[in-house]
């Protein structure tokens, strides 16, 4: 490391910079890292004539090795004295390789600039205090809100216990999600559905109430070329098992897994009949009648789920929100009004809940597309 | 609560009889509960001529709700002044159902025995000091050995992070477990089958190398009139993923979940012929040239694993003794010798490693069983 180093504020816009490529960088292998969150690692030297990337790296798909390992693998001995951009804090805890804080270490990293810190109890601050300990200087929290926000998932299941939850819903333009017994109405158009598939593509569950699965028949799966295979877990809250053998949720079920969340008391020759099509069993409380949401929950977190998407209905939307356990608010709009005999949306762009702040704003053909996250 | 109370040595006396009959309540539904431990609870009044149950509950199959809600339900009024085994400490996180620890309370329970204390942090001890803030009597670590034993892969799970680690092999009478490239030789007879099939059963994965996957093509199921639903995800360690679409293992994959541990560097092509196929990946490190083991279990845990079976071969099952990593060895004796030709067992009855205790010795039909544990 010759010549001079940049200003401080110089310095920062630098950090900036790199780790806005790491986190775009992280996007890469989102939803395929299993139980591990997609991390981006970028290593950076600066000869004095200016920087340069020497070692790129993303959790690979499955979730393992780490981004760090790929990066310094990159790298090599140009790793000596560099920068490394983390998006979250390098781990800590000992398996039978050495985790990523040591890894840096051995390269000879210099200096470590992190996103997010990790809430898992075994790394929690000791990934840096490793760093630290052993000389390299660190710089925490640079652009961490834009990291907080795309691991979410992982940040939300450590700390919460229970996945993040993503409220997406299609409204038409005076504010209907459907018409009631009249099962699927396309609100929106084709680029719209697409970003859903991709939004699907991203979560780990799916989750929807039985009155949409017996009105709507969906398969609920992912149908773009190339991503066939990234269809999460179905989901549905069906307390009295009334899903019939014949819906497309079951009929798919060799390919991608169903869940039922049901009661104890459910007739046990259905719960036999399913089990034995392949269909799974989450055993649910009932609170005032319909199922106790942040149980289910916990118990989603526990079967490795990180990210849940809640497709609907209206009731099941307006459970949730009530609940206090939406973290995330996705409403696609579409041109056409459907009139009175609508469903109503228990939200619209106009009666966000108090605590959520808008992310984004899109135009997806007609329809339009807009983002609220709650910290 | 009327009448004398028993002597101190009396009642200790009555709470390992009625502790003992909740442990075996409890393993009702073991391997059935998903991610919940199956707990068992049993409520018991003492009207001065004698002590009689008034409520037993057992963790629902889906895993809730949980035994004591159960146990409470059914006792109604009763529970005032009784005596609940619990052989779990008591919940004490609150969702949208108060926790168990609190429903105690409620019903008026005088007094709690309990056998394991919950490693989970938000129960640890909180539990309890519920049940002792509201004046209630309690009892800890009654059979607290016995109910460890039995819940070791929820306990290990919650605090090491991996499941219980249960080695299992079967050996011929001259000690082999196999006969080079021969694929499956039996050596132990059907009431020993059946007995696996069993573990198998109330266990969350079965774990095999690649090469016993090659040579013997096995299914890994339950085959058991009755079970057949109750067939745990099946795991292959396949760095270099060699298992062919046609084994099996493969062929059954729309019934029971494979998972294959698999190097990032594995060809591609293979990988993405086998995901169409439904098969899921777990992306591995590799230590050594071989699968980096403690890392792989994590991600079992992460996924909602507490507990996997380990059935061959002879390096794969080295492979987790030499790391330390075995938590429980059954090994079955059959009647013949297999001879030279034989692959030799890593382990056999009389070279037990140091720190495990013999925990039960049978006999099925001409073949032995024992089984040891580790602490």
């Amino acid at each position: 490391m010759a010549g001079p180093r940049p200003s401080p504020a110089g310095q920062e816009a630098l950090d900036r910079r790199f780790m806005a490529a790491a986190l775009r960088l992280s996007r890469k292998n989102a939803g395929r890292t299993s139980t591990n969150p997609s991390v981006g690692t970028i290593i950076v030297r600066d000869d004095g004539a200016g920087s340069m990337i020497v070692g790129t790296g993303v959790t690979a798909v499955g979730g393992r090795p780490h981004a760090e390992t790929e990066a310094l693998t990159e790298a090599g001995e140009l790793a000596r004295g560099a920068t490394a951009y983390v998006t979250l804090e390098p781990c800590a805890h000992h398996g039978r390789t050495p985790p990523c804080a040591n890894a840096l270490v051995n390269a000879g990293i210099a200096r470590v600039v992190g996103a997010a810190s990790d809430p898992d109890p075994r790394v929690s601050g000791q990934g840096y205090a490793i760093l630290r300990s052993a000389g390299i200087e660190v710089v925490e929290r640079v652009l961490a809100d834009e990291a907080s926000e795309q691991m979410a998932g992982y940040l939300i299941r450590s700390l919460r216990k229970r996945p993040e939850i993503i409220l997406k819903l299609a409204l038409s333009s005076d504010g209907k999600i459907g018409v009631e017994g009249e099962g699927q109405v396309a609100i929106t158009g084709d680029i719209s559905r697409r970003e859903v598939y991709l939004m699907r593509a991203e979560a780990d569950g799916i989750l929807i109430g039985i009155g949409t699965a017996l009105e709507d028949d969906p398969a609920l799966t992912v149908r773009l070329p190339g991503l066939e295979n990234r269809s999460p877990a179905r989901i549905v809250l069906d307390r009295q098992i009334r899903l019939p053998d014949t819906s497309k949720l079951v009929s798919g079920v060799d390919r991608v897994p169903l869940y039922l969340a049901a009661c104890l008391e459910a007739d046990p020759q259905r719960r036999a009949t399913l089990e034995r099509a392949g269909v799974h069993f989450i055993g649910t409380e009932t609170y005032g009648g319909e199922v106790a949401l942040p149980e289910l929950l916990e118990d989603l977190a526990a079967l490795g789920m990180a990210s849940v998407l809640v497709e609907g209905g209206a009731r099941v939307a307006k459970a949730f929100l009530d609940e206090g356990l939406v973290d995330r608010i996705v409403l696609f709009g579409g041109p056409d009004a459907i009139g009175e005999e609508g469903i109503a949306s228990p939200i619209d762009a106009d009666h966000i809940p108090a605590g959520f702040r808008k992310l984004r704003e899109m135009r997806f053909g007609e329809d339009s597309y807009a983002e609220w996250l709650r910290p």
